[in-house]
C-alpha cells in the first residue's frame, strides 16, 4: 500500500528498531522481563525521570491504558476523561469490562480537560449509589492533535491531588507532544505531578510495545499482577525492551516525532491557504483536522487514504507519521487543489 | 545468559523470523489486520486446514486462551481442564477474571484427560445453582511433555459433541506434538473434531504471537470483539502475521520442533542410564520431567538453569528449545554424573 | 419519621402485603422458586400478558435491571439509555461491573428517548474497536416523572427491531405509568413490542421484589443462570411471589398507583398557582419536579423531607407514594406559601 | 407441601418475624439503611460483639459471601476454601464472575480446613503468574453438618494472620454452630480472630436477609460500594433489619437453632440403631449425612423429601429446621424400618 494519512499505525517501524531486535536475539534470557534488555530499558527510564519510579512494558496501547487504570481504580470507582478519549471510544469497552468502573466523560471541542470541566463530577462523594471518582485520564497529545502545556497538566494534577484523585496520562503520542512543547518528558510528566502514564511507543515508530510508568510508586505495588491477569505480559519481553532502548536511548524518538509534527505543520500550512477547507483544531502534534467539501473526499482518499472523522460535518483527520514524505504532502495538496477546481 | 533448560521461552527467535519482519516493514499497511501479511498468513492456514475456518492472531498465549475461551463460554459456564493446565496455574486467574467462568479441574498423573475423567462433571445440567460445563480444554503437547494421540483427541471431541460441549486445544507446543506424532496439523486438529485451538508460535521460535483458529465457524462470529476487548488486537498486525508466514509457510516450524524434541530425547536417553535419576513422564515432546537427589540440584542448575517442578519430590522440568545445542545436553549429563559421584 | 416527599421507597408496605406473606408462611415449600406461590404468581402474569412469556423474580431493582440486561447484552455490546436512567446514575456502576458493557447515554430534557435520539449511535456497526449497540433501555415512568405513550414505546420498539436491537423497559414505576395512561400492562408492554421488562414492585408498595419478564422468549433461555450468578435468587422465593400475587392479582396495584399519581397531581396543581415556583416536567406519574427559591428549601424540607435534584438550578424532586396523605400535601403547600411570603 | 428433610430453606419463617415486619411498617423511613430498625439492629450487633465493628445487611447468602469476599480480595488474589464450600459449588460461579478471583479448594472428608491443609497453597508468593492467596474462607457449621471448635477457628485465624491472609466465615448456619458448641457468637468469632463473617439469618428462620460483619474494620472501608455494585442493597432496608432485631435481639435465634439441632440428634440417634444405614459425618449441627440402600431412597423421599448428596455412594443429606416436628422424625424412622424390612 502506498503511504497514507490514515493513521500513525499504518506505518511500520524504522530500521534501527529491527536492528535492535536482531541484536537482542541470540542467547537465552530470562522470560517475562528477567532479561538484560529489560534491565537496560528500565534503567534508561529511571535516568530519564528519577530512580524512584516503576516501569513496566505492555504489548499495546489498550492494554497499557486498561491495566494501568484498573490497577488503581476500583470497580465502584470512576475515571474522568474526554468524550473522545481512546479509552472511551476506541477500546470496545475494555475499560468497563476489565476494570468494571465507569467512565465519566467531558465533551470538549479541543479534547483538553480543565479543572473546571472536572469539578461537576465531584459530587455525591461517599454516597454508595454513585460511582466514586478516582482517576482523571488525559490524552497527550490529544485525539484532536492538540497538546496540553505543562502548566495545564500541572493545574489538573494539582486539582486531582487536592481532591483525592490520581492523574493518568494516555501518552500514545507522548513524543509528539514533547517535541511540540519543546520540553523534556520529565518536565512534562514528572515535574507537573502526573501519577502514572501510558508511555507510547508504537505510534512513534516501534513495531509494538508501550510502557506503563508510575511516578507515584505508592500505587504501583500490585500492577504486575494486573498486567499478567490483563494478558499484557510478554514472555520474550526483551523484544519490547530492546525497542524502547533503541527509541528512547538515542535521539530516534525525537527525530521520528519531529518529522511527523513537521509534516503536519506543512500540511496545515498548505490547507490554510485553500479556500473551502477549514482547519478545525490547533495543529500541535502530528494530526490535522479539517472540514472540506464532501464531494471531493473519495477522490482525495484515493490520492492518500485518510479517515473521515465526522460524517455530518465532513471533518477529516489527516495523520502524519515518522515516515510521511514531503512529496506526499505536496501531491496531496496539489490533488486537493485540482479537485476543488473541478468542483467550482 | 548461557543456554538453559529452563523454558522454551528463554530462547529468542530465529534469523528467518527477523528477516520476515524486516521484509514486512516499509510501506504503509492497513492496521489491525487489514494488511497483506495478514491476508497471506490467513490464506496459508486455510490451505493447511480448509477454506472454511476463521483465523485470528493474538499477542501472547494467555491472551489466546482467555479470549478464545471467553468468546464461547458464558460466565455461568465452566471449562473442564487438567489441574496442571496453563489456564489453571500460570495465568494469574485471567480466565476467571476476564471470562468470569469456573475451571473444573482433573488431576491426572500424565496431564492427559479422557472422556472418563470428564464424565463426573456432567451433573446438575440445567440446574441454576451450578456452573454449566460448556468447554473441554486440553493442552497439546501437555504441560508434562506428554502428547495426545489423534485417536485420544478424537475420543474427547466425540464425547464433547455428544454432550453438548466444545473442545478447545491449548496448542502452545502444538508443533512439538505434531512432529512427535508424525501427523499433519490437519490430521491432529481438524480431522479429530477439535472446535478451536490456540495455535502456538512463541514457544516454537517466534518473537511473539499466537493464532486462534476456529474450525467450528458457528462459534467464531463474535471473537473479533472479544479479542479487542481482551486487549489482544495488535495495531501493526503485519508484524505477527509475517512471523507466522515465515514459520508455517516453510518447514521452519518442523525443523524447530524436531530439533527441540530430538534434544529432549537425547537428554532423556542420557538420564535413563543414570542411577538415582527417575524420569517421571513419557518424553514425547520437548520437555523432560525427572526426579533427582535434592542435594545436586543447585549445582546442576549452575551448569544449565532449569526449574524445580515439585519441591516435595525433587521433580525437575528440563525444557529443550529450537536452539538447544547437543553440547549443552552432553555437558549437562557429564555434570550430573560428576555431581552424583560426589554425592555417593 | 413523619411522611415525606423524598422517595417512593421511604414508604413501607401495605397491610395486604404483610397478610399475603403471613399466608404464604407455614408449610414447607420448595426453595428457589419451586413453590406454590411462585407457580401462582407466574400464572397470574401469564394470564395478564399471554402464556408464552418467561417470568422471574429478583430481589431489587438494580438486580432486575443488571441481570436482565447482562443476560442479553454481551460485554462488547452497548446499552443505549437516557443520561438520567437509573442504570446510569444510581447503580454505582453495577451494569458496567457485572455486564462489562458500555452505556451510551442520551441527554433529554424530559428523559424520554425517541428513535431520532438513538439513530446517532448506530454507527461503526461490525467494527471491532467499538462497543456494538445491542439494547435500548427506557424507563417507564421516567426518572423525571414523565410517561411514554404506547405509540412512543411502539415507535422505539419498531426502530429497535428494524436495527437488530432489543427493547428493555426499566419499569420500577410501571404501575404509575399504566394508571397514568389508562391502559393495561399488556397494551403498554406486550402490544407495543417490548422485549423484556424490569417489572417493578417495591416502589408501588411491596416490601421488596421485582419481576423480570421476557415477552421475547428467544432471549430468556439463560436468564436463570445469570440471575443466580448475579446473586438475585432468593431461597425462600415464596415471600416475593406472594407479594406479587397480592399486588397484581387484585386491584391493589391500581389503587396504590392511582393514589400516588393523584397526590402528585394535587401537589402540582397547588404549585402551579404559586408565583416563584416553576414546574419543570409534565406531571404524569407520581413525581413532581419544580424550581423554587434556594432560600426556602431547608425550611420546607423540615415540613416534608425531599431531595434537591439539581443544586445549580434549585430544582427539587417531590415524590408521592401510595401512602401520601392529602393533609401532607395541603400542609406542604401552606408552608411553602408562608416561606415565600417571608422571603418577599 | 408437607414438612421435609430437604433443606433448611424449605421452611418458611416464624410468627415473631412476621410480627416484627408488621411493626416496622407504617411511617416513612429513610431508605437504603437510613432507618430506625437498621440503627437498632446494628447497635444490637455492636452490643453482641463490641462497638468497633462494621455491620451491613444483604439480601441473600450468595450475596453476602460474594460481596464480602470481593471487597477484600483483588481479582488477582485467591480464596482458599473447602471443595464442598457453598461458594465453590452452589453459587453458579458468582465468586469468579463478580470477584474475578480464583478459588483454591481443599478436599476434606469432614469439610473442615486446618492450617496444614492451607499451607501447600502458600507458594509462589509474589510471583506474577500465580493468583495470590489473600483470604481463607471456612463454613461454620460446615456443609457436612460438622462444626469447628473455637480452638480450631483460632488456629486458622492465627495461621492466616501469620501469613498475611484474612479469615472469612460463611456463617449461613452460624446459629446452629453456636448452640452446638455452647458458646457465644463473640467467643466463636471475635475472640478467635475472625476478620469478617457472613452472618446467616435465612437458614435459622428469617424470611430473608444476611449480615456481613467486619470485626477487622481496617478492611471494611469500601464495602458499602461493593454491596451496592453487587446488587445487594435493599431500598426498604428496615424489612431486613427488623427481622434481625427480632431474631437476635431475643432468644429466638437460640430456640430455633437448638430445636433444629435437637431434631438432627434425634434423627441421628434413630439412624444409628438401624442396620444397613451408616452415618458418615459427626452430627454437630442440624444436618445428618448417611449412606443407605439405594433401593429404598425413592420411597423414603415420599415420606419426607430429602436430597441425595452423592449418587455414587447413596449418601443422603437430611436437614432439620426450626420447624421440624418430632413426629416427622418418628414417622421417617418408622418408614425407614419398614422399607428396610421389605428389602431384606
Amino acid at each position: 500500500m502506498k503511504k497514507t494519512l490514515a493513521s500513525d499505525n499504518y506505518s511500520g517501524t524504522t530500521p534501527e528498531i529491527i536492528e535492535a531486535i536482531a541484536k537482542a536475539n541470540g542467547a537465552h534470557q530470562g522470560s517475562y522481563g528477567a532479561d538484560e534488555s529489560t534491565d537496560t530499558a528500565v534503567a534508561m527510564f529511571k535516568k530519564m525521570f528519577r530512580e524512584d519510579i516503576d516501569v513496566y512494558f505492555t504489548m499495546n496501547g489498550t492494554g497499557a491504558n486498561v491495566t494501568a487504570l484498573s490497577s488503581v481504580c476500583p470497580s465502584y470507582g470512576a475515571v474522568i476523561c474526554s468524550s473522545v478519549a481512546h479509552i472511551n471510544v476506541d477500546e470496545c469497552g475494555a475499560p468497563e469490562k476489565f476494570g468494571g468502573f465507569k467512565l465519566l466523560t467531558v465533551e470538549k471541542e479541543n479534547g483538553k480537560l480543565t479543572p473546571e470541566d472536572i469539578a461537576p463530577f465531584m459530587v455525591n462523594l461517599g454516597e454508595q449509589h454513585w460511582s466514586q471518582p478516582k482517576v482523571i485520564s488525559i490524552t497527550q497529545a490529544t485525539e484532536y492533535g492538540t497538546v496540553y502545556t505543562c502548566a495545564e497538566i500541572k493545574a489538573i494534577a494539582d486539582y486531582a491531588h487536592e481532591n483525592g484523585l490520581l492523574l493518568h496520562v494516555d501518552g500514545a503520542r507522548i513524543s509528539n507532544a514533547a517535541v511540540s512543547l519543546g520540553v523534556s518528558f520529565k518536565e512534562m510528566l514528572l515535574d507537573t505531578g502526573v501519577d502514572f502514564v501510558s508511555f507510547g511507543g508504537t505510534k512513534n515508530g516501534l513495531m509494538f510495545g508501550e510502557a506503563v510508568i508510575f511516578f507515584n510508586t505508592a500505587i504501583s505495588e500490585n500492577y504486575k499482577y494486573v498486567r499478567k491477569q490483563g494478558m499484557q505480559l510478554l514472555s520474550k519481553m526483551r523484544f519490547i525492551s530492546a525497542q524502547f532502548e533503541a527509541l528512547f536511548g538515542t535521539d530516534l524518538w525525537e527525530r521520528n516525532a519531529k518529522h511527523a509534527n513537521k509534516m503536519a505543520q506543512k500540511l496545515a500550512s498548505g490547507l490554510s491557504k485553500v479556500a473551502g477547507v477549514k482547519i478545525t483544531q490547533e495543529v500541535k502534534a502530528n494530526g490535522v483536522f479539517a472540514i472540506m467539501p464532501k464531494e471531493i473526499i473519495p477522490a482525495l482518499q484515493e490520492q492518500s487514504p485518510f479517515y473521515v472523522w465526522d460524517e455530518q460535518t465532513h471533518e477529516v483527520r489527516l495523520m502524519c507519521s515518522f515516515d510521511t514524505a514531503e512529496e506526499e504532502i505536496n501531491a496531496f495538496l496539489v490533488k486537493l487543489d485540482s479537485l476543488l477546481l473541478e468542483l467550482a
